[in-house]
């Protein structure tokens, strides 16, 4: 089954697109007419070109405003299908798409329009060329694929066929039930897949600017692919997807997106097999780049939250910290992939550690879903453990659980002596990305672990929206709120810039007891919450006064879904602005991130970031010592 | 009349807004509740801080879910009222807004409704508070503001009264229709004002996003006014929008803005009065600002399109470039504000000079609208020409028409015997704004010129979109194209990075004959144009075989909006990968600019660029030479 892909899901010009497309691995593609437009070059030239990067033109389009006019204007839109079979030939594209009419002048006359229809695929037929008639969302009569259907039917002309889109069924509320019962296999001439988050808007302006590839978005189209397919087609499965930042981002990775989209799609509709998804079963660590003194200063930051040293590595520069159950791997390590994103971008994460049942067969899927799977030199006795590449390039490695704790093996384990918070594990590790990268790492965390998507939140940093959605997995295992930000200006927004791309922006510990935790960290590491927070959680929740004087004496912020569901969270200031902690308890199966709370926490970090305060975790347990005189006795 | 924002409209700290909106001169604000919540102090602190700026607290909002629960809810909703009134007192907030309750479990009951008002309303009465009640427009059972007013009036107690806001009346396309026969003045207690683009979007997410200040938008907020005043209203006229970009944008500008807004709307509404709008005349000159080098490449490079140098400035180093009655001001001077932008953003348009009826009346419009108008230093003899700045920081200069032209004072002209395109002067200028500055720019020109907005286009840059709105006015003497792209990648985006803001992209000429001119100029003077084009366009015209051999060997582009109604244009490459020329042709009244032909014209300039090539138009008319050597005998 070829997979295919319309030039204009991808940026760049025709060359660019092709080359792209190609490099993804797509065997062919739809021709959008506007790209043919600008190339600079004949449509023989265009041709040359996809046959040379082994592309089939699969598809020329769209073919627009045809069917049902004023016998004047028809005569007119005969000769302009004329002009474009020409162009077709010289591309080498055999099948030309016509998209159902929405001038104002069309005429509501089916009759009319399969008689119009037939006559040019009888021009097309005498050419060798074919003609698939598709309906759009907003045709003006025709919108439905059953009346485009009917009108085939009536038509009846073997080079006139029907051409089905996702997109177009699906953002009506409409399916392809009766499909497989009323057209003929031979009449499926094409298959065009998109999906789309649900937006209440009208159907063009969401299918110009928000399509997106499966997976990516809300529609059931590994359903409207089962059924296609059950209606005996075969041809290409073809990409095409209008998305403004798809138009924006480059054009290799959009692509790379697209293919891993119709693989897991294959998956979903039951076509085709992947090594099955990982069982989740926790965040083993995550890794910073840091260098040595950054090392101290990250170590020291840490230590309110009970993280002391825990090992260092045997073989690398690279030390292990822990508080409880969760661990933080500071990776100070020359020449290494963590040191160039160091030099790069100064601290962050550079790779997550997420535990599974199996790790070969993760990362199995991964390659079998276009991802790059890696593995760092090791050392001799040292354990291997595979990664995958996220599309940004950080990696992702898998930890098998069970036998022997990878620590064992790679580290010089430490005694450890620090007073503990309870932290029991990672609870959730919250990413903030440059908007085109939302689409990208939603796919990629779907298709690859499994991650499912919660509700979307916009939350109100005092420099612009913070748009935020959690990908979660493993019953709760692992928690990854992705965060987006169109403005520059916001915690988000400027993190990303640092970045240049994407990053952990925070990482929050889960605990059995947050006051208790607080208490042992001291209220005064954790970020200070105006006032105003908490008479106004007092208005909002059954609490009594000494229940929030609790709350407000350990700068602990609150949530809850219901009666018994309960959140209690604090956080750090950011660490040189930049990332920053969070310690969390949740009660009756909370499942949120206390989203209701984001804007008083960023409100409140920026104050401290605009102060130029020392952040108070980091000012208190320092006194001049370095993180590891602070550990060392 | 006080004028009033609600703190939400603008981006930062409570502290940041409150300075912000005293600084444009508002006399009152709404305090959003979530600013006090994450404000780190007192109410009183809060309350003290406005007192301080001079800012009255006109309004506590949003009080939500309040009315028509269950009895059990309806107990914890009046506690929570209390909490609030106490969180008013300390702030010297006098009126709470209430809006209609969204919440799933309230009650289709009007008289239960108005029983909870009303003992809210004898609540806040003992305490010297007042409540409005405000229908949202996707309230749960109460969205129109006859509903809230039957509801007010059957609670009948001098505490509640109504409030109106004009979204959620013209987004459900309502009107006031009725207001002043039925509501007793003394009964309206507040307005909020917001305009908003037509969007076909659901009511909850078109007003968390895209409100805009009055004349930003396309609601009929003037007339919404006019009837608010006419039913007796007398209390503070306030802003309350919900913008992303606004969010994210300086507070100052956006406060500026706000008040700009208002002061144009109070004329619109009649009443109040402002010198009358200027008579447009046209495009005198646009202005760069460049240094020695630079004002010779860019003379040659405007050589081929007919302009020769016909000026020095009597006193500062500035030049006067001319073709026909086009005019291109070259600014050198050094220890000048074109210097400074020079030495920050390179070479770009600083000013651009419009021709009006009367320059002090339009000074002072702009003045009264809260521009800042400019006059440079002039030397002896020399005219004083005002000059208003746009909200990037650019010059608009106003020429007066009639009497002596502004160059024979300013100016030793010189002789000019260069070939001539036949240009009639400037058709055109498009600006590339920063996404957040449209709203700005749009009130900018239509508050102070009285320019009027076009339709939107989207074109397909091949990097991204870029959305292209025209303000003009002066019967087609003043053309302003705004093009905006979320994408930093395009054209547009990168122009705007390296420009850090907004700025001239480019300028066209208008011609009587576009064929002439390119011979007059030479084809390869302007940007090569795939032949894909042209069979294009020969399959969606009406044009002969001859004609489009015409067209493509002149590199012409062709519109058409019906027969005879035409447009012929040709565009060069762009000056150092930045602003570019254009000469355009209409025919029987074509009032558009070609936007069909964006996208060939953007993928051919990316080409350009991409390839490094030095623009034609430079490269073949300098041979060595500088532009002044080419100029002077």
């Amino acid at each position: 089954m070829k997979r295919a892909i319309a030039t204009v899901c991808l940026s760049g010009t025709l060359p660019d697109k092709l080359e792209a497309a190609a490099a993804a691995g797509f065997e062919a593609v739809e021709m959008f007419e506007n790209d043919l437009l600008t190339f600079d070059g004949t449509p023989r030239e265009a041709g040359r070109l996809c046959t040379d990067l082994g592309l089939e033109v699969a598809l020329f389009q769209p073919f627009r405003d045809f069917e049902a006019m004023e016998t004047a204007q028809r005569a007119r839109n005969l000769d302009r299908a004329e002009r474009k079979f020409d162009t077709m030939q010289a591309l080498g594209a055999e099948l030309l798409l016509v998209c159902s009419n929405t001038q104002a002048a069309t005429l509501d006359d089916p009759s009319r329009a399969a008689a119009d229809l037939r006559e040019m695929a009888e021009r097309a037929g005498v050419r060798g060329l074919r003609v698939g008639y598709e309906a759009l969302a907003w045709g003006r009569h025709i919108n439905r694929w059953r009346q485009a259907w009917d009108i085939v039917r009536q038509a009846d002309h073997p080079a006139l066929g029907l051409i089905l889109d996702s997109f177009h069924t699906l953002c009506l509320g409409d399916d392809l039930a009766a499909l497989s019962d009323s057209v003929p296999a031979e009449k499926l001439f094409f298959l065009q897949l998109a999906d789309a988050p649900r937006l209440s808007m009208d159907a063009l302006s969401w299918s110009r600017h928000f399509r997106s590839f499966p997976g990516q978005g809300e529609l059931p189209v590994a359903d409207f692919l089962r059924d296609v397919l059950a209606a005996g087609y075969t041809g290409p499965i073809s990409l095409e997807v209008f998305n403004d930042e798809f138009r924006a981002a480059p054009a290799r990775r959009i692509a790379r997106d697209g293919l891993r989209s119709l693989v897991w799609l294959a998956e979903q509709a039951g076509i085709a097999a992947l090594p099955a998804l990982p069982q989740l079963r926790g965040i083993e660590f995550i890794e910073f780049a840091v260098d040595e003194p950054t090392r101290a200063a990250l170590g020291a930051f840490l230590v309110p939250l009970g993280f002391v040293r825990a090992g260092v590595h045997r073989s690398k520069q690279v030390e292990l910290w822990r508080s409880g159950d969760a661990n933080i791997v500071l990776n100070a390590e020359p020449d290494s992939a963590a040191s160039e994103r160091f030099e790069q971008h100064g601290p962050s994460a550079c790779a997550m550690a997420l535990r599974v049942d199996d790790a070969a067969r993760a990362a199995l899927r991964a390659e079998a879903l276009l991802c790059s799977v890696w593995q760092e030199r090791v050392g001799e006795g040292e354990r291997a453990i595979p990664a995958v590449r996220a599309p940004d390039g950080t990696l992702v490695y898998l930890v098998e659980e069970g036998g022997r704790a990878i620590w064992e093996d790679d580290f010089h384990l430490e005694p450890q002596a620090a007073p503990s918070l309870g932290i029991t594990g990672i609870d959730h590790v919250a990413q903030a990305l440059a908007p085109g990268f939302l689409e990208s790492f939603s796919l990629f965390y779907r298709a690859v672990f499994g991650l499912e998507p919660e509700a979307l939140f916009e939350l109100p940093d005092p420099y612009g929206l913070v748009r935020s959605r959690a990908f979660t997995g493993g019953k709760g295992a692992v928690r990854l709120p992705l965060n987006v930000s169109e403005s520059g200006r916001t915690g988000t927004g400027r993190f990303v810039s640092a970045l240049a791309g994407a990053g952990v922006h925070h990482i929050a510990f889960a605990v059995a007891d947050a006051a208790a935790a607080v208490d042992a960290a001291g209220p005064d590491a954790l970020l200070d919450i105006p006032p105003n927070y908490y008479e106004d959680i007092a208005s909002r929740f059954p609490l009594d006064d000494d229940a929030i004087a609790a709350l407000r004496a350990r700068h602990l912020l609150f949530d809850s879904a219901e009666q018994g569901v309960e959140f209690r969270h604090a956080y750090t200031d950011a660490f040189r602005d930049r990332f920053f902690f969070e310690i969390c308890e949740r009660r009756g199966g909370y499942a949120g991130f206390g989203a209701a709370n984001a804007g008083v926490r960023m409100a409140a970090q920026r104050r401290g970031a605009l102060s130029g305060a020392t952040p108070r975790a980091h000012a208190r347990h320092t006194d001049g010592r370095t993180a590891t005189e602070v550990n060392t006795p």
